[in-house]
C-alpha cells in the first residue's frame, strides 16, 4: 500500500531528476498505520461512556463520514449510546453574523462550567463546507472554553444539504449526552432555514440580537421571533447600555403580539454583555425556570417525543423524494413536463400523474 | 337495470304486503335515464368555452367525483380548457367566521359585475364535508350575486384532506377561466392550513377583519399577516366607523414590522362596509393597481409559474408519501418502530432507514 518511491507530487514534475531517498521508511509506515488505524466500535463506545473527549470526537467523525463502512460503525455506536442519551438540556442559539455568538457562547459556556456543568457546543451551518467553517471554525474565538476540560466544541459538519448537516448534528447530540455532557448548545447562523432545523432539535431556543439604529424589528426574519423562548440583546455594555434597554422594551412589546406558545411559556427579553458578563447568570436562571416549568407540565418530554417523530418522518419523506427525483427516467422526463406546465399544455396535477406513473412502473 | 318491482326500501319491510303497482314505468325510465345521462366530454367542453354555467357546473362535479371514469373525463376537459385559462385575476379572501365574508363577497362581486366583469366564487374549506358546507353552502347569504348571470358561485368541494379540496378547487379555476370568468374569488375560512393552500393558488390575497375590543393584533394567526396583500376592516358602518379607523391604524403600523415582499408590493389596510358599500370600489382599485404593477415588473407571471411548479411538486410529494404510508408492510412496522424511537431503543434516523429498506425491497 505505502509505495513511497512512486511519488506523483508536483516536486517530481521533471523527469530524470531523482528524488532524495527516504531515510526512515519503517518509522513512517508505523506512523501512517497508527494514524489510519481506527479504534474499534467497542473501544469508541466505552470511551464515550467514560467521558473521553477524543473517543467522542472520533465517533462524531464517523457520523460525518460518507464512507458506508463508517456509517455502519457510527450507527452501531449511536445505538449503544442511546440508553445514556437524553439526559441533558439542549439549547439552540441563533443570530446573524456580527451579533457576537462566539463571544456569547464563550461567556455563557464558561459560566456553566463554573457551575460544574459539562457543556458541549455543536453547530448547524450548511454553508460551512463552502466557507470552510464560518461558524465555530475559528476556535480561537472561544479561547477559554476550548481549554476547559468540561467543555467540548465541535464545528459544523460539512455537507451540502441542510438535511444532511442537521442529521449529523442530531446524531452527535446523542453521543455528547452519552459522554456525560448535560448542557448541549447548538449554534446556528441566522440565515436560510437552519433555525427551523435547530429549533426542532432543541428544548430551548435563544435568539441573540444587538441593539441597532432604533428600528429593531424592521427586517427581522419571519418566524424567528415566534420560535424564540428568549431574546437576548447582546453587547449591552459601554455606550450601548441605553440602546440595549430600549431595544429590550421594543422586543417585549412585539412579543406580546404573538399568540401564546403551546408550552405556555411566556418568552422573555433580556440584555447581556459577554465582556462584563452582566446578565449571563440571568439567562441560565431563565433556562432553568423553563426546564422546571415544562418538566412539571410534561411538555418537555412531549416536545422531545414529537421531535423524534418529526425527524423519523422527515428522513423518510426526504429519502422518498430523493429516490424519485434521482431516477434517470424521471430526470429526463421532468424538464419536458415542467416546460409543458409552464406553457399551459398540461395542468400541474396531470403532469404529476404522468411522472408518478412512470416512476411506479419502473 | 331498472328493476322497479324489486324494491328494498323500508316501506317494504313487512313481507306479504304487496307494493302498489307502478303506473307509468316507461315514463319513469325515461326520466331516470335523462338524469343519469351525462353529457359527453365534447359537449361539456364546448359548453364551457361558450360560457354555459350549467356545463361548467357539471364539469366541476366530474372534478369532484371519486369515480375513476369521471376523473378521466375531467382530466380530458381540463386539458382542452387549459389554452383558454389563465386570463383572469385570482383573489383569495380569508377571515374567521363572523367577519362577514359572505356579505362582503356579495357586495364586492356585485360591484365587479356592475363594471361588466364576470365573477366566479369558489371556496376551499376542508371542514365543509363534516359541517355540510359551512362555507358558501348557504347561497341565500349571497342572494343577489346568485341571481346575477355574470356570476358563478360554487361551494367548497367536499373531501377529507385539504390537499384534495385544494386540488379540486385549483382545477375548477381552470374551467371557470375557460368559461370566460375574468375575476376568480377563492374564499377560505381562517382556520387550519387552508389559507396557505389558497395563498398558493391566487394572485392577490385579502385578509378580512373586523374591529374588535381594541387589541386587534392579539391572537392573529401566525403567517396570515405576512401573506396578506391587503387587510380590509369590514363592517365599518354605524357605531363601528371610529373603531374601524383605529384598527386600520394599528394594522398599518404592524404591517411595517414585516420585511418587504418579493413582489415589492406594499400591503395596504383599508376599511369597508358591505352594507353602505363604502370602500368597496377602493378595494377593486387597489387590486387593479396591484395587477398593473406586478404585470409591469413581470412578477405576476413569475408568481403563477412558480405556483404551477409548486403544485406539481406538491402533488408528487404527497403521492410518494401516501404510497409509502399505505403499504401494508409499512403500516404494521411503523407503529412498532415509533414505539422503539419513543423508548430510545433506536434513533429516528436508524428507524427511518429500517422502514425505507422494507419499502424499497417490496
Amino acid at each position: 500500500m505505502s509505495n513511497f518511491n512512486k511519488q506523483t507530487g508536483s516536486l517530481n514534475e521533471k523527469a530524470g531528476i531523482s528524488s532524495p531517498e527516504i531515510t526512515n521508511a519503517p518509522a513512517i509506515i508505523q506512523i501512517k498505520n497508527k494514524r489510519r488505524q481506527l479504534p474499534s466500535s467497542e473501544e469508541l463506545i466505552s470511551g464515550i461512556l467514560s467521558g473521553n473527549r477524543t473517543a467522542l470526537s472520533r465517533a462524531i467523525t464517523l457520523i460525518e463520514s460518507t464512507n458506508p463502512e463508517h456509517t455502519e460503525k457510527a450507527n452501531q455506536i449511536i445505538k449503544e449510546c442511546l440508553p445514556g442519551a437524553n439526559k441533558s438540556i439542549r439549547i439552540g442559539i441563533t443570530g446573524v453574523p456580527g451579533v457576537g455568538k462566539s463571544t456569547f457562547i464563550e461567556a455563557f459556556g464558561k459560566y456553566l462550567t463554573s457551575l460544574g456543568k459539562k457543556v458541549a457546543v455543536l453547530a448547524v451551518d450548511p454553508s460551512s463546507s463552502l466557507s470552510h467553517g464560518s461558524i465555530l471554525g475559528d476556535k480561537t474565538r472561544m479561547e477559554e472554553l476550548v481549554k476547559d476540560e468540561n467543555a467540548f466544541i465541535r464545528p459544523s459538519a460539512s455537507g451540502e444539504t441542510l438535511g444532511g448537516v442537521a442529521r449529523k448534528t442530531r446524531e452527535s447530540i446523542i453521543l455528547c449526552e452519552a459522554a456525560g455532557f448535560d448542557t448541549i448548545i447548538i449554534e446556528t447562523v441566522g440565515v436560510g432555514q437552519s433555525e427551523t432545523a435547530v429549533h426542532s432539535m432543541v428544548d430551548f431556543f435563544l435568539l441573540l440580537k444587538i441593539s441597532g439604529a432604533g428600528d429593531e424589528l424592521q427586517g427581522i426574519k419571519r418566524g424567528i421571533m415566534e420560535m424564540a423562548d428568549a431574546i437576548v440583546i447582546n453587547k449591552a455594555d459601554g455606550d450601548n447600555i441605553k440602546k440595549a434597554a430600549l431595544a429590550k422594551i421594543e422586543f417585549s412589546k412585539a412579543l406580546h403580539l404573538f399568540p401564546p406558545k403551546k408550552s405556555a411559556w411566556q418568552p422573555i427579553v433580556t440584555t447581556c454583555s459577554s465582556v462584563t458578563k452582566e446578565g449571563v447568570s440571568q439567562i441560565w436562571k431563565t433556562i432553568s425556570d423553563y426546564f422546571d416549568t415544562t418538566n412539571e407540565t410534561g411538555y418537555f418530554q412531549e416536545k422531545r417525543t414529537g421531535q423524534n417523530q418529526f425527524w423519523m418522518m422527515e428522513t423518510i419523506n426526504e429519502e422518498l423524494k430523493s429516490n424519485f427525483y434521482n431516477q434517470p427516467e424521471i430526470i429526463s422526463l421532468l424538464e419536458k413536463t415542467q416546460k409543458a406546465v409552464q406553457n399551459n399544455e398540461i395542468s400541474p396535477f396531470a403532469a404529476a400523474q404522468l411522472l408518478l406513473e412512470k416512476y411506479f412502473k419502473a
